[in-house]
């Protein structure tokens, strides 16, 4: 590639064709053949039950992406595909794609981009129902995404000098942030705040856990419904980004009212640094806000704590969480 | 990024939003504006008539994706950018997304990826009639893409101890590879061939290059229609990749039988290695095929030669075409 070349121009320009590879290999299951000894185009194509042709030229293109190395005729997995893609793989994660791929979603991208960009945002999927099925879809597809970090917080919660015995998830979801604190914290009991629709897969996660016992619901809108209070923690998980300044301070006023004295408020969020186009994937992360949200976008620690601050919190203390993109922001 | 990250599938998963990003930037002319000096976000989003907001943060997405560079609050161009984004430079090809990321194409690509992949194929986008507005489109869109690949040929085929005199472009579309051999060689006489819709752009460009009186045209299908004889050079440029060996042969021996003794057959391709995975974007260019055509694909070099023979050719000659990544093979 020499130093001027239209290169980058194109990959961008072409880059929705990376997205149907890696759809249609989750959705025959490619990955997990290579990974059971699968390795060439005739063998593939039957046990993923495809054409050949079909098989051996998205194999290639996997390659070319570095999701999969091609030695002669045979395909192997990538050591990350490995742990991320084959669904024997407790971290495999392919499922997202049905969140993050899902066609309501691409569309909301691609139909008129111009417009979203001139008009400073879109009404995104804030007109669907609260019953409508993508929020359960997009529950059930975030879990492995999402679990890891999950698990980091949970661990550094259960390590302070005096752990939260009641813990509220706004917008739980999936309900996997307040469910690792369960089961880090013996005892704690968590109240996951979502849609009804959407608490059944919490309420179905928290069983998984073992935790239903200690597992209790609140059904609407974080902005309308009753948080109730006395709870040591308030989790408010990959939420505030949906949202502009005043609702962020909105949501955390609400969090801090619901706190017993001494209590803390945890967000989780993409927080890119104060140049706004660094780190990569927090710093993009605001343009998902702008095609899907009204008014959502990417905060900065400053603005974060900012907000924090407006809310009547008196400390803030921001970790991030590698490898994930997340960072985590702690106020009290 | 560790060694072991899901950072290179999810960078997959979310890259249509990379097509929408750079979609609505040529859109609204934002690379011109930044370009002419609009340099912050206040006076670029009154300059392309769009909210602070939507500038803000596509501005930024385009910086992470180093399209834009970002200095403190003020943004300019990359000396790419500059040359093939800006539409004051004459090398500008923001027009290429009017096609390569036309709504129709991308619903090809989109709407079940998993099909075509266990199909081996699509219909793709020869079920559209030779009247469709998509043809036409894909004409001018590309012509910025392919001038500087014919303009390389032509001064290749001027070098020639005998130019040709009589020259057939082959589904010339556009028509700039004829148009190019037609300014390069004086006095040479070229005929495209199209569907008649086409061959308007085709027309229309050869008027703009001066070279009306000297460019005739056939009107119809390459497949259907009678192409004369008499030719010394016949152009297939970026056609074959769209047929199987079987059509690739045909059109070949087509092309043999209306050339003079001595005459040639030129065709212009995506040609990968045999190993099928590199360079990057010939090797992709298999995967457009498998979503866009029933049989097509991006054939070696070996498989194009052997073609050639199969159709009556007893020479080859292979040239890559840097910085494109196309290649041109002479057969004769």
């Amino acid at each position: 590639m020499s130093d001027i070349a239209p290169d980058r121009f194109i990959d961008n320009v072409f880059a929705y064709q990376k997205t149907a590879a890696v759809k249609a290999a989750i959705e025959i299951d490619l990955f997990s053949a290579i990974g059971a000894d699968a390795d060439t185009v005739e063998m593939l194509a039957a046990k993923v039950n495809a054409s050949p042709r079909g098989v051996r030229i998205l194999c290639d293109y996997l390659t070319v992406q570095e999701l999969l190395i091609k030695d002669g005729k045979r395909y192997r997995l990538t050591p990350s595909s490995s742990v991320f893609l084959d669904k024997r793989s407790p971290a495999c994660m392919g499922s997202v794609i049905d969140f993050l791929a899902a066609p309501e979603l691409m569309q909301l991208f691609l139909e008129n981009p111009a417009a979203y960009v001139r008009n400073g945002g879109s009404v995104g999927l804030a007109n669907l129902a609260p019953d409508h099925p993508i929020w359960v879809k997009f529950a059930r597809a975030m879990v492995p995404f999402m679990a890891p970090v999950a698990q980091g917080i949970a661990t550094e919660v259960a390590r302070w000098p005096s752990p939260p015995r009641k813990v509220l998830d706004v917008a739980a979801g999936h309900g996997v942030f307040g469910i690792a604190i369960g089961k880090a914290v013996p005892g704690a009991r968590i109240v996951g705040l979502d849609w009804r629709p959407v608490l059944e897969v919490a309420l179905e996660n928290a069983r998984l856990a073992g935790l239903e016992k200690r597992y209790d619901t609140i059904a609407g809108s974080a902005f309308d419904v009753e948080w109730s209070t006395g709870y040591d923690l308030v989790l408010i998980p990959n939420f505030l980004h949906h949202f502009d300044r005043e609702g962020c301070v909105g949501l955390l006023e609400r969090a801090r009212r619901a706190l017993v004295p001494g209590g803390a408020a945890l967000v989780v969020e993409m927080v890119p640094n104060d140049d706004r186009v660094s780190p990569p994937f927090p710093a993009a992360f605001a343009f998902v806000m702008l095609a899907t949200t009204p008014k959502g976008d990417a905060w900065t620690a400053q603005e974060l704590q900012e907000m924090g601050r407006a809310a009547g919190f008196v400390d803030s203390m921001l970790r991030p969480l590698p490898p994930s993109p997340q960072t985590m922001i702690v106020f009290r």
